[in-house]
């Protein structure tokens, strides 16, 4: 198959959405990104890739740092982090607060925001600079030391954040968050206001579609049951409450956010990553939706 | 490898747990059945199959039955089907009615008994005998003409399937059933009664790990498209509210029972059928659960 | 006080009113009714009644029945009713079923359509021509052999009433419908469809302000204990969701009813009951809610 | 009657209930008071009181403030008041988030915590030293200079309180939350941790039979229409999710507080105040509610 003409002709498919949409308004800084930004990169694990549109432009990336984080949290303490976060789907939006009040504070899943506030306290308990180490960990995946977060997000998301304020409270109250709230929404929001590029977030999932091993160095960063569960519950519980949509029209295990981001991998193949910052009513990239959706279909490559 | 071996191997491992889990009780026929059997087969789609246990002897295949008539209801009008049922995980127990009501009368998916009561309504304007149709459908692509139901079983389910009526009802006064409350809920029941074995759960399921072609007879029954979609379906949505839970243990699309049954398929590959009548607290078979999780670990195969 | 002049009052400050409503449209008997009546009656526990307006045209009682319903059942097993129905209010439309799926099928009051199911499955297991009884209470304390059922709006109710079928086979799953479901919900919907005047309705409830004794024939109908437990439900459970509007603006202990009536009453002093068929969202009259404002407005007469 | 004597009475048939309640242990100094008390206290409009037991005891009011908070807020700008918050039941815990949730964060009404959080809020708005004014407030209407908060309950209170930081976070997401929110929360926690006796909480009440006016200095604190709201608002969500029985065994309007306090009223006649630590599963005095139970059914002194 010729990759690069089907991603060029994915890319004149979807571009028409552009206005269909709307930006992720809850900070400036999201609202005033350009609307009309579109890329996509395809890796395979054997180090071949191919990229069309805006693949070098570093984004926001908002819940698709969840992954990174509990991969590290996995890697750690993998037992102990079932205790505290469940593996279902949720049913409601990612940031409800409904579920944890009758659920005596156990999140879902890890990829709801509850969840990940509960992650981002397992790592503050287990790293001596959790920020940096997280930081760090996410550079050596993605064969990239200059990736950052943006400062002005992090402000903002802290000025912003009382419904994530709201969840980590409710959680203390049920003793399922242990550190200090302040330094856990610290550290939540700082993973969500790192940047990087369709290139980047290519390169780091490829670790989920190389059955947990760094593919240029061979370190096996997690174990292979490991990177099977982390697909798993990309799988169900990926694209908050319109998982099932992706699975159906996808068939990928993967993860969005709210900066339009999406990334998807196909075990033992490849990862595929693709942005464009306009948002439909769920919270998940109208063109980056379409584009995979139209990927998975043109190839005939899914996990179904 | 050999199959056949480590289908005994997990037979072995999962004995012990014979006596953990519960029949269900909510009709007598089901809480009468000997709980100790245990079956296992395992079928590639060139034909050649693994059976270990009690693989010959019929059982009630119960929710198994909403895939087919899914199947069939998608075979007719897939467009009109998910303009009356959705897509995404319930998040809640397979019989709930907070969401309906939440919701506007339409299920979140076909696989929670709400939806499968929509996809009966929908065979029932779309067939002149429904049962008669549905039946012979599942006889043919299950490649055996005994498969019947069982009566006792239809009687008992009609007898107490209060909450399933109060679904139905709940439905039509959202207006999402035409048809009448009792032909629907009688269909309903009837599928639920149909029994079979596990060789034959593990042919019929054949056609999703074919892409929609019948191994036998190279017939095409649904496209490439509609056999994914049902794959991402059972993957998100197949195993109640622990879909999470068998998504991340065993990594195959499937579909469990109140009988004790689960089938599960590798796209591609194989379809694998499990029965042994004990249920965990989610009314998942405790025996088939664990078997399942054996056997992706133990052969590595799986979608992640 | 001149009682007559300021019902008049009353009458000319809410018939501007007319037209902000809409009428009940989920039966074709409710929404042909002509949209202009409004009727007043106010009646003294000495008899003294004064009455302006549309007070002797009779109409559709709807969930006000509930109150009578409920007077007999207490009268005939008063603690067990306290077992098969609670006494709070519900926080939710009256036609919710996800509180009564929280909590076991247990209604939380008998002024919701759950609870009143539930008290006509207990006048069915305890009179023996429940429909004649009930009907010949209500004649009784309202002093009017002619009162009686409207068979259109009966029938009507029957081919409507999905939701209340949903409801009651909650229950019945739950064990809390005794009685065979059609039979419940025939009862249910013949007392919903007895057609009362204010005038009636002003009479039947000087029971409720005259401690529980018939004002004409000295008759001890229910105990003064009884009496008071039942005008603190009307109290707070009298309003659908709007019963803490309603305490909060009247002040009275009352009922209304989707056909447009309001009763309420002020213990050891009168009755005082009105129509008119426009209803707000919440499913109460907008003139007659409007009409008891001013009444105790003007009066100073409310019990706080 | 003799009042003294069946405040006796009714001492010696509540107190062979002390031990089956427990006390409120979410804060030490809860705990930590002895469970043995008991005191009763009724004051009629023209200044005469009968006093039987613990009345000079001073107890944590805890959720009691809310009334006073309350009156003061509607003195100061009712309108605006009741923009900000309902006045319904909620159906729900006194704590519950779910409601807030679906209901875009507008509290049910001002006596869950939510709705007095709300209060705090619009205290702060619209006073210069606000914990200073409603001090001065309550000892006003106490006749009692001395009343003043207990510092270490006030602190505790504050350790302890995510799950009210929960619902401010949640309220502020919506903008439903003006000022900062630990001041919010201060405020709140300070008015919670004020100390009265029986015999101050009796004396403060009779404003709210007493149709707003101090009964001493015949100051009009707030109008005869306020008065009335204020008395609604306590019938039918005084009492968390215990307000129906309440209303239902007693029938007064009133309002209890964790502290084991519950005041009442009968609006034109008396007050009543009760003091017991011993709490029920809803929170509410165990031997509080019997006495109050007991005193109007001897008396035959309720509004229904």
């Amino acid at each position: 198959m010729n990759y690069k003409n089907i991603l060029e002709e994915i890319k004149s498919e979807v571009e028409p959405l552009i206005g269909s949409g709307k930006l992720a308004d809850y900070i400036p800084e999201l609202a005033n990104v350009s609307p009309s930004h579109f890329g996509i990169e395809l890796r395979f694990i054997d180090g071949v890739s191919y990229a069309v549109g805006d693949t070098n432009i570093p984004f926001s990336i908002q819940s698709i740092s969840k992954v990174f984080a509990l991969t590290l949290a996995i890697k750690l303490v993998e037992n102990y982090v079932w205790k505290r976060v469940g593996v279902e789907p949720s049913g409601n939006a990612f940031n409800s607060l409904v579920q944890l009040e009758h659920e005596n504070g156990i999140p879902r899943n890890p990829f709801i925001n509850a969840g990940a506030l509960v992650i981002s306290d397992i790592l503050i308990s287990n790293l001596k600079q959790p920020k940096n180490e997280l930081l760090e960990f996410i550079r050596k995946i993605s064969n990239n030391q200059k990736i950052n977060i943006n400062k002005k997000v992090a402000a903002s998301e802290k000025e912003n954040g009382y419904r994530n304020a709201a969840l980590a409270n409710m959680m203390k109250s049920f003793g399922n968050i242990k550190n200090d709230i302040d330094e856990v929404l610290d550290l939540y929001f700082f993973m969500c206001s790192i940047e990087m590029t369709c290139s980047d977030l290519s390169e780091a999932f490829l670790l989920y579609s190389n059955h947990g091993v760094l593919p240029n160095g061979n370190e096996k960063v997690i174990s292979l049951s490991q990177t099977k569960r982390l697909n798993a519950l990309m799988q169900t519980c990926g694209f908050y409450d319109e998982a099932g949509e992706f699975s159906f029209k996808v068939g990928l295990p993967g993860k969005s956010g709210v900066g339009g981001g999406i990334v998807a991998v196909l075990p033992g193949k490849f990862s595929i990553a693709s942005w464009s910052p306009e948002l439909n009513k769920k919270g998940n990239s109208v063109l980056s939706m379409k584009a995979l959706e139209l990927f998975t279909t043109k190839t005939k490559l899914s996990v179904f």
